[in-house]
């Protein structure tokens, strides 16, 4: 049953986008709004790849591969076969009903038509009713410092698997790039009835979110309250590298480090940190950082859990 | 069994194709020589596409689809499917096997790779042992003259299905491109035993080849013997819209018009002209032009019947 709510969510790719998926069952098509990282976009065979708003349009539109955990359902490989057979670059699996994606949106930018633009028709097409919002119309692109030297994202996540051993993050593009305006404009006009910070990868999903120049004081000193989901579940990431990062940075590898990152970098940003049932007796560690926590189901398996704790962190957000 | 010659062909696409695959086999590997007309070329999605480049690397590989008549055997198209589906544009078919070839390309382009040597890579990578020339490494872009007005030369042939009707042709960048410069050299240094023209569109696959600056007098000077192929048979054009275009531009749709083309736009070339079998009633009427010709069966069905007029032609050539 839709509620009478609305609802700004920040997210990176898989992890966010089950979150997304539950409050989209919960929130009425454009009332949910997602600020989606783009600091993972790369050019790959000429084509303008976007991860992380791809998945969240897959999901969001049902067409996602749950088998993979990633792409699309019903997907084949003939093309990735080919070039292979032809010596090209397949570090980067493209399915060849993503590759459309990739098709139409390298279409559109020759066409003239902005990041922005052009996912409003893309999640339109897709039959997407939430508003997918690219966090900026600027290119802003995660390096990874590592002991072997820096590396463009998607080669430290893909090309490398996430073997070699971080040392940080930057990103580029950041100072000269400005928030998704339309963000900006319902943050000053209409915000929202609750900011939720996706169980997203803390370090290179929704840090480059935050940074935006003006974002994080604008989410900060506006009137919703903030929740974040903790990533971190009894020390391990329920997907990707978070946990391989938070161990190499020399962090606890816990939900409380989490918060603690969250608090020094943004201060006074989160009203509400959400922590695993698992991680519990953590609540009152992070209390004492002056965070409110509080503990729910957060592993989410089912449509059912998604949408669960959804209509949790909606309550949390009442309650605030 | 390989002859000890050497043979230029001058092709299109699937017409030229059947030939050069019947003198593959019976011409060594790099003794065959294939200068390709690019003015069909063209980017879509953003991809640089080579129509008949591609044909020819499909049909020496053996990778060409025969049911279809173009493209890739074993093909699929999810990725077109995905595109319909998002409202992308897909008059233009690109299979998923084939887009490999175009996404291959488009890296290649963008590692500054030329197009001729990015095409010896792809013949390579796909085991073509013929060599294949594109006929310049500058972009020659066929227009077509029709009465609903100028259509570059894919919207006609694909998109509009050669239904406008043909007033003309003209080849844009052809004044400021250059012959492929190895084709050059081999004229000057290495004449080959035989150049072909092979039964290609004369309009839109042989004249832009045979138009770039220099290369026609280059092939008329040359020690070698040209032998041309018609395209046209029994009032007919085995493919494509050759006898619809003779018969808009108020030619004659005969093999006697193909002769009188050639001889006119290119006097001296051609050292023998051959006709098919069911016209060697035209036979005399060509040879009063002052064009001595033979009669073959040049209708190429079975992979016989292409090895059967390579040889024709070479044998031919032999009694120049």
């Amino acid at each position: 049953m839709p509620i009478d709510s609305s609802v700004l969510a920040l997210s990176g790719g898989v992890g966010g986008a089950k979150l997304c998926l539950g409050l989209s069952q919960i929130i009425a098509g454009p009332d949910l709004k997602v600020v989606v990282n783009t600091a993972d976009d790369f050019e790959h065979l000429g084509l303008p790849i976007c991860p992380d708003i791809d998945t969240l349009l897959y999901t969001l539109s049902g067409r996602n591969n749950r088998e993979l955990g990633w792409g699309l359902a019903g997907e084949s490989w003939q093309a990735m076969d080919a070039l292979e057979a032809l010596g090209g670059e397949t570090w980067f699996r493209l399915g060849d009903r993503d590759l459309a994606t990739h098709l139409w949106r390298r279409e559109a930018i020759s066409q003239g038509r902005g990041l922005l633009e052009l996912t409003a028709e893309l999640a339109q097409a897709m039959g997407v009713a939430a508003e997918i919002l690219p966090m900026s119309a600027q290119p802003v692109r995660t390096q990874v410092h590592t002991a072997q030297g820096d590396l463009p994202f998607q080669h430290y996540f893909v090309k490398h698997q996430c073997q070699p051993e971080v040392t940080g993050f930057s990103f580029s593009g950041l100072d000269a790039a400005l928030p998704n305006p339309q963000l900006m404009q319902l943050l000053q006009e209409a915000p929202p009835g609750v900011i939720v910070i996706c169980p997203s990868n803390p370090f290179v999903s929704v840090d480059p979110i935050l940074q935006l120049p003006g974002l994080w004081p604008a989410l900060r000193d506006c009137s919703s309250p903030v929740i974040a989901v903790s990533p971190i579940v009894a020390g391990m990431a329920i997907k990707g590298p978070a946990a391989k990062m938070m161990a190499e940075l020399g962090m606890p590898v816990t939900a409380e480090a989490v918060a603690a990152h969250y608090r020094k970098a943004y201060p006074g940003l989160i009203d509400c940190f959400v922590i695993d049932e698992s991680d519990a007796t953590l609540a009152p560690m992070i209390e004492n950082q002056g965070m409110t926590t509080a503990v729910a189901a957060t592993v989410m398996r089912s449509d059912d859990d998604k949408r669960a704790l959804a209509a949790e962190v909606l309550r949390l957000a009442a309650a605030v």
